[in-house]
């Protein structure tokens, strides 16, 4: 209805940008905000640039399938752990200057629908809350600068092997998570210090009716009220108003509160409980049992790390709940190496341009008759696995090395071996099947790069074997020794072998006998 | 300035909803939209519950920095190439129906900071630009249905070894890739059958300034313009000028213009130009010389694909212009792979709930001093790899099967065999050195998963290896053999022994002799 300066008798077509024509009858195809060319003929040049504002927002798929592609399976394994490790990670963070307790549960109502991770961390304000649904929104670009500051204070950054809990980096982790999970999450929190509680939903669904309605697809709307209050909860939510009521007993936390969850991980959350648990006791096996790992002899496993409570609960209708405090798992892969050990080397690397990574090698010996080297007992064996060739003992080909982020596990990559720890093609001082009794771990902090799924590094096997990086050989309480790494590996594994390895061999068979005396 | 029905005589604060008083000196921390209670003093509880609006647009980073850590290195590779391939994916997709030439062209400019990415292609309408620049806008939720429809009864769906030329999933390819690559990137494009030329500019500066500016981040302009007007370039932007300037002989066509490379890639790039385009043509290799692959024999090669020509040209100051045709490389995994083989065994894998995985088994012999398996010329060795134990033959500890999906190599997803064509224990029937001189080649199309930056599967070999995939073997057009798998591989793999393996055994030392005639 704007006068566009046409003289009555000239004749002119309306167009779209694609110049179709625009009739009465295709009127009903342009949308709001779409351009329209006006035309003598609907195949005339322009004579002169047209601008033509567009808008290009994210579709909403860029949170709810952010982790579908992501947390994929790998040899076997199923990617679900990882998934709750980012709603760990968040949990650890949140709790890391708790001076009690620090409780972090993870409970799965699967007959109803429901998976609630709580912790009793330090919570967010709705300012924050909004920021945390926020994609891509990391700590170092957010607006929270003071409270980035403080952050950055309060971190041990020379923790020892990096447990700094500190487990956060591209701002999508959580997302991605709980969007692999279910189609549906409600955040409820309440922040230190202060007495309201926030919470913030976003849903598939939500986004959905929003797309159709023609709204803001990114708006919503974060409910402020006071602790306990359920008085907005439904008919059948009556899980949840339980858990808003818990609040009562509370100081700061976070509840993550997850529905809609994929059917397709039900029966594996159920029916391999101990395989997945115990994937997340290795997870953070560091932060469980502090530096030093779950040792046998009580008195040596450090103290400092002694109150992060990680628990699962499993309630399924018909049963009692199961529940799995991560710390009392035994037989994750680090306990059963760290238990198996009879002798540790541990060393640093010094990496170009960016400080240090620790590591350890620990030997597990030859024991009468068969080899120490834990087993997973949750590792998928293929069937025909034994009968095919090239089996190597005890580690058999698998690579030596797990690799820890900020002290937690980055699941797949591994490190094969260093020039100064791979066998030699022949074996000189000691029998070559001694290098494969060797197990280790690498510990670094996020001056090395990881993917945003966390499930690989990106550049740590390369900066490791780059001709700069130094190793040296680690003794005691943080010292030193300048003697060349392959030398000291050498005399360590000779020394091993030695004292740990006892093989009996049987000279002659002389017929079985029957003890009488068993 | 609203009445808020507070009576003159009663005390009040204003507070944010993290409860810090709003005073005169604060106010300035207050920002657009921020809602304020009204409380009778600062730690009043909540009376009722208050609903505060929020937005939660995604950061920009979302596409500034989604392609930054995803395509990490691996084994020492650059993942450069993978970026490359993004683009090369969607101009592939886009000349897919063209009837003579396929043409897709990249032209390096790194003195001058420019990076084109040229096609013949259908281009893109100026509503198919806008959703070009839309985050995870896949083309299955896409608007422009009838457009969808039309593509997928164009494709060819029954394509051999599953070149269909549709290697578009996700809506993240193109972007992650151009901000891999640089930090801006402007799209020209000219959809088929129209006059109309459509750039798009999207770049880091730009989400910076907006969100400096606090206006809309995701939006922009779209310039329509006729073909070859270049007046809205600047000085300096010489080589923008003369691409648009080409336009004149020009049908439809589309071309990302990368700028602002990131400095960390220029090296590589210059140098290592044979390494990583050799890598793009193993990566196309099928699309670039047909099903059967680079044959020797030219009559043999397929003309189907034939007219697709991909070629990269590297422009350095100073220097001759270097100019790549990947159909010419000859060095390309595949092709050593393909030319060496005395011999192949074609597969059908039969996948519950999905269909077919073609596969192709192939023996490089022993011929009289030494393997043929080839080597690739440009991978990184280590340089103690020889001394170490383990030193298998021919393939060595690598995995036997490649994996192409939709056509093209997915990088990392290798499979080692499969139960019926593994090394036994102990050799049977051939030597078990044999086993070691078979290389594979699988394809799939998007009935598997492949994660979002197109580097690994997600679910192949887990399916490959259930229980009900069944194996069957295929001989000459596509007649599947009933006999069990296993035992017609052994046979197979017998006859190569026999027919291909070519020893000489010097049986006894007689000292050398000089040939006078050499
Ligand atoms: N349980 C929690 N307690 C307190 N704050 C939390 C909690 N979970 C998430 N947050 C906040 O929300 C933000 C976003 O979490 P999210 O996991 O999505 O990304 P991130 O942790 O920042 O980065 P990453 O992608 O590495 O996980 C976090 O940085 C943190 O500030
Ligand atoms: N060279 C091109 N010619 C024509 N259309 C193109 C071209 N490049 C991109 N497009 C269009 O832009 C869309 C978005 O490209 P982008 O690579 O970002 O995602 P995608 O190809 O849809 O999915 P994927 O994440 O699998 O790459 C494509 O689907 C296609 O419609
Ligand atoms: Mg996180
Ligand atoms: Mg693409």
């Amino acid at each position: 209805s704007q006068d566009l300066g046409i003289a009555k008798e000239e004749d002119f077509v309306l167009t779209s940008t694609t110049r179709e024509e625009v009739t009465a009858a295709s009127l009903s195809n342009v949308e709001d905000g779409d351009t329209l060319y006006v035309l003598q003929d609907k195949n005339q040049e322009l004579s002169a640039q047209v601008r033509e504002r567009v808008s290009f927002l994210p579709h909403y798929d860029t949170i709810v399938k952010g982790g579908m592609y992501e947390y994929y399976a790998s040899e076997g394994q199923n990617p679900l752990p990882y998934a709750f490790a980012e709603l760990i990670d968040n949990a650890l963070a949140a709790v890391s200057d708790n001076k009690t307790s620090r409780k972090i549960e993870i409970r799965l109502h699967l007959d109803d629908n429901y998976i609630f991770v709580l912790d009793n961390g330090r919570g967010m304000s709705s300012r924050q809350l909004n920021n945390w649904a926020v994609y891509r929104l990391s700590k170092f670009i957010r607006k929270e600068k003071k409270a980035l500051e403080e952050e950055i204070e309060r971190l041990p950054f020379n923790a020892p092997r990096s447990l700094n809990s500190d487990i956060s980096y591209f701002g999508v982790g959580g997302k991605q998570a709980v969007f692999f999970i279910g189609s549906s999450t409600r955040m409820i929190t309440r922040p230190k210090g202060h007495q309201d509680v926030h919470e913030l939903t976003i849903s598939k669904d939500q986004f959905e009716e929003k797309e159709k309605n023609r709204e803001a697809i990114y708006s919503g709307f974060i409910r402020n009220r006071k602790a306990a209050d359920a008085c907005h909860t439904n008919e059948g939510e009556e899980l949840l108003r339980d858990v808003i009521l818990e609040e009562k007993d509370k100081d700061c936390f976070t509840t993550v509160v997850i529905t809609g969850i994929n059917p397709t991980h039900i029966p594996y959350l159920k029916g391999n409980f101990n395989a997945w648990t115990t994937q997340l006791a290795h997870i953070y096996h560091f932060y469980l049992h502090g530096p030093n790992g779950n040792v046998a002899n009580e008195s040596e496993r450090s103290k400092f790390f002694k109150n992060i409570d990680i628990s699962v609960k499993l309630c399924v209708r018909g049963r009692e709940p199961q529940v799995m405090h991560l710390r009392d798992v035994v037989n994750d892969m680090q306990t059963r190496c760290i238990r198996t050990a009879a002798s540790a080397f541990e060393f640093k690397a010094t990496v170009e341009g960016t400080g240090i990574v620790e590591g350890v090698l620990r030997y597990h010996p030859f024991l009468y008759d068969k080899e120490t080297f834990p087993h997973d007992p949750f590792e998928i064996k293929e069937e025909d696995q034994e009968e095919t060739s090239d089996t190597r003992p005890a580690r058999g080909r698998r690579p030596i090395f797990e690799c820890y982020w900020n002290g937690r596990l980055i699941p797949y990559t591994c490190i094969e071996d260093f020039d100064w720890c791979a066998a030699p093609k022949k074996a000189k001082h000691v029998p070559l099947e001694c290098f494969n009794r060797v197990s280790g771990v690498l510990w670094t902090n996020d001056k090395f790069q990881v993917s945003t799924n966390k499930l690989t590094f990106m550049d740590l096997e390369m900066r490791l074997k780059d001709k700069n990086t130094a190793y040296c050989r680690v003794i005691g309480k943080n010292q030193e020794k300048r003697t060349d790494i392959g030398k000291e590996f050498s005399s360590w594994l000779a020394e091993c072998h030695e004292k740990h390895d006892k093989q009996i061999r049987f000279s002659h068979f002389t017929g079985s006998t029957l003890r009488p005396d068993l």
